[in-house]
């Protein structure tokens, strides 16, 4: 099924995040991720959400969302006319004669290494969800000790429909 | 007030974020960010939660997440023997002229440069949050356009106390 971007400017008020998540969770539409903080200006934050689902209710959530009093601006984050990336750390374990693998892998994905010890190493990387993906296959050879994820944030491409903040 | 991070280890399943949010604001307790996603087995998702209030709440609130039945482990991140990151990209009023001088910039806090048109660039960046705040600190003298960020992840440092996945 299609994902679909959703980037919100809203007010930066208290459970403004939960009171979005449950517009899409109260009509059973799947979340794959939802990211959010405050914008340049505090008053403001920035909710991107991904999700999945029939064309039909996310027209319905949408405009039920344009009528919360916290959202200031929705837009439609689509693949080709903006910027959608995560952050990714994995924690991989390296004997010490290992490390220059993965650091070869690491530079073709331009992770950068943010921790080692000896039984360790643990990368971070952004990218897009296909990015993220193949390097995780690419560290199949190696056992994956931890894996933490943000979940999507994005901004438009140019500067025609900029919503500010 | 004393930020604290939390790291849990839980079934992926929907509305787990919910339940996890939920326990903390229905005490009023302020969750700063929440962020998650799958790990590298897709049975489990990694959520870390930021949030600051009183210690003695927070415990009780670890207790009651220890019992959820999605719930497989919590961990505590302390700032010095982790690493918590957050995913910031910045749209940027920049004309032909002014580019060189948000390149050096960036360059200072290895920020990406992801997007250029004529009118603005979008730069993305990770770091701590003194980081990414000192890099909007530094842009003042430029109009920020636009701004999204995806909320902290992080792994504990070496490699003493895995949780798996």
């Amino acid at each position: 099924m299609q994902k679909r971007v959703l980037s919100l400017l809203v007010d930066n008020t208290a459970g403004v995040t939960s009171r979005v998540s449950g517009l899409f969770t109260r009509r059973g539409y799947n979340i794959d991720s939802i990211t959010g903080g405050v914008t340049a200006d505090d008053r403001f934050s920035r909710i991107t959400v991904v999700c999945s689902g029939d064309e039909l209710i996310l027209e319905q959530i949408t405009n039920q969302l344009a009528k919360l009093e916290d959202v200031r601006a929705i837009k439609v984050l689509e693949p080709d006319n903006s910027v959608c990336h995560e952050l990714m750390m994995v924690k991989v374990a390296v004997k010490p004669d290992q490390r220059q693998g993965i650091i070869s892998i690491a530079e073709i994905f331009h992770a950068k290494v943010v921790d080692v010890d000896m039984e360790s190493m643990t990368l971070e990387m952004t990218g897009n969800h296909q990015k993220l993906e193949s390097f995780i296959d690419l560290l199949g050879d190696y056992e994956i000790l931890e894996l933490a994820r943000t979940g999507v944030t994005g901004l438009s491409r140019g500067s025609d429909d900029v919503t500010f903040f």
